[in-house]
């Protein structure tokens, strides 16, 4: 593509809308310009032009602060997590990590071990574990929790994140992660999670999401969810999981029938109604 | 100021040298440009062009990106971070802090008392607590660590910032909390000690600065006075610091000369030479 010019007067009196253009035509050398985007190196005609020289030197400053940011909250990050131990068969390994003074019991897996811990991690991290164990109370005594309803896989996962706000997600361990999140009000965790299982949506799995959100008081997984079903409450009505879900939740389809009404009244022209 | 404008030829014959200029005239209204920042909103020269829309709109996405994960990153850290209760008047509280199993005792200052933790977040903080407590050794069978030579405010901060990643520093405390990071190996601190003591260097404070960092092997603390004393030789030699630092540690002095010279032959222009 030939590079795209124009001519522009630098002669102040062009300025002035009375200007003589005539005067160009000698002057063409001196008057022709060429702009060249400085990013991309590209030319570019007036109409898409973006911003000026000393604007885009100041952004290109700001984005260097930013990266100089980011660096130094990374390594903040690094600093601050906490090491736990995990052996290659994905079980944690309490003789590498010290000084624990408490068990996390996994009571409704019967296969396999149970997770070591240090008191004061907990506290720190979950307002429950901190009100379990600072108070005098049966899991405070004996140094042993025990957790109903959890495998051992997603109780280590989840003292693992404790540690070091980190773990490898798919769907079900976002769910099973998510439940623990909201049992101890580690919020972190819970928002990590939604934001797993908002980024894999699609409408297969929106009914599922939406009725463990839900279930969960996962805002933000139920919001994401409810728009995906609305969006497409044809196709919603007529699968497998409509006919399940109205017969075990048909609250949750009152609800979504309701979501879909308010948005048909919201985006109806007036002359509709 | 009135807007700058230029004529540009929308006409793709215009791309080519040849094109005839006389045609403009009749098309004034249709040529004329207005280049106005995206940004700033002001007109703006060709000559001060900056970049165009496309790369100006992908910029801005960037720096959205950038805003998103400091946020996700503060927010870890905030999630991270462990609380280390301190009273008003500056002492750490014992009794606020739960299930500590090691005391430190600042053993140069008889006046006040001692700073209670955690085995666990020493050990992950410093390789020098890990081996210290992870082996058997006299600190930790008694669960005491005596730490010379510094003050009581010293060590509860340094404790304090292996909780937080967080202190409050002035020129003092910066010096006392390098030395304890670098006895302790406790890298991320004894970076920020150096930031901010550079961030406040000016020629007065080099010396004590350059001679501090030399013998507590603070390297970018080092570099940053050296460079400020060598472009300012004739004061550092007039002044007192100089006569001190001459009598106490002329090897110091032998470098810094050395430094000097170094750069007077870097710099020189090849005619001089």
């Amino acid at each position: 593509m030939p590079p795209r010019r124009c001519n522009h007067p630098l002669n102040p009196a062009s300025y002035s809308d009375d200007s003589e253009t005539d005067d160009y035509d000698d002057e063409e050398e001196e008057l022709n310009c060429t702009m060249r985007c400085i990013s991309c190196e590209e030319d570019y005609d007036p109409d898409d032009a973006g911003t000026c020289k000393e604007c885009y030197e100041e952004a290109n400053e700001i984005e260097e602060e930013y990266k100089r940011e980011i660096e130094e909250l990374k390594a903040k990050v690094n600093f601050l997590k906490l090491s736990y131990p995990v052996e290659p068969n994905g079980h944690s390994n309490p003789y590498a990590l010290t000084h624990t003074d408490v068990v996390l019991i996994p009571y409704g897996d019967s296969s396999s071990g149970s997770v070591h811990a240090h008191k004061a991690i907990l506290v720190s991290r979950s307002p429950v574990f901190k009100a379990m164990l600072e108070n005098d109370m049966e899991e405070s005594r004996s140094g042993i929790i025990k957790i109903d309803d959890v495998s051992y896989d997603a109780l280590s996962a989840f003292v693992n994140y404790l540690y070091t706000a980190e773990t490898c997600l798919d769907d079900q361990m976002a769910f099973d992660l998510l439940v623990l999140a909201e049992k101890y009000e580690v919020k972190h965790l819970k928002a990590f999670c939604e934001k797993f299982l908002i980024s894999g949506l699609n409408l297969d799995k929106a009914i599922a999401n939406y009725a463990f959100a839900h279930q969960h008081n996962a805002k933000q997984l139920q919001d994401s969810a409810l728009a995906l079903i609305i969006d497409n409450m044809d196709r919603f009505t007529r699968c497998e999981e409509y006919a399940d879900l109205k017969d075990t939740n048909p609250r949750v389809v009152v609800e979504i029938f309701e979501a879909y009404l308010a948005k048909q009244v919201n985006t109806a022209s007036p002359l509709k109604l």
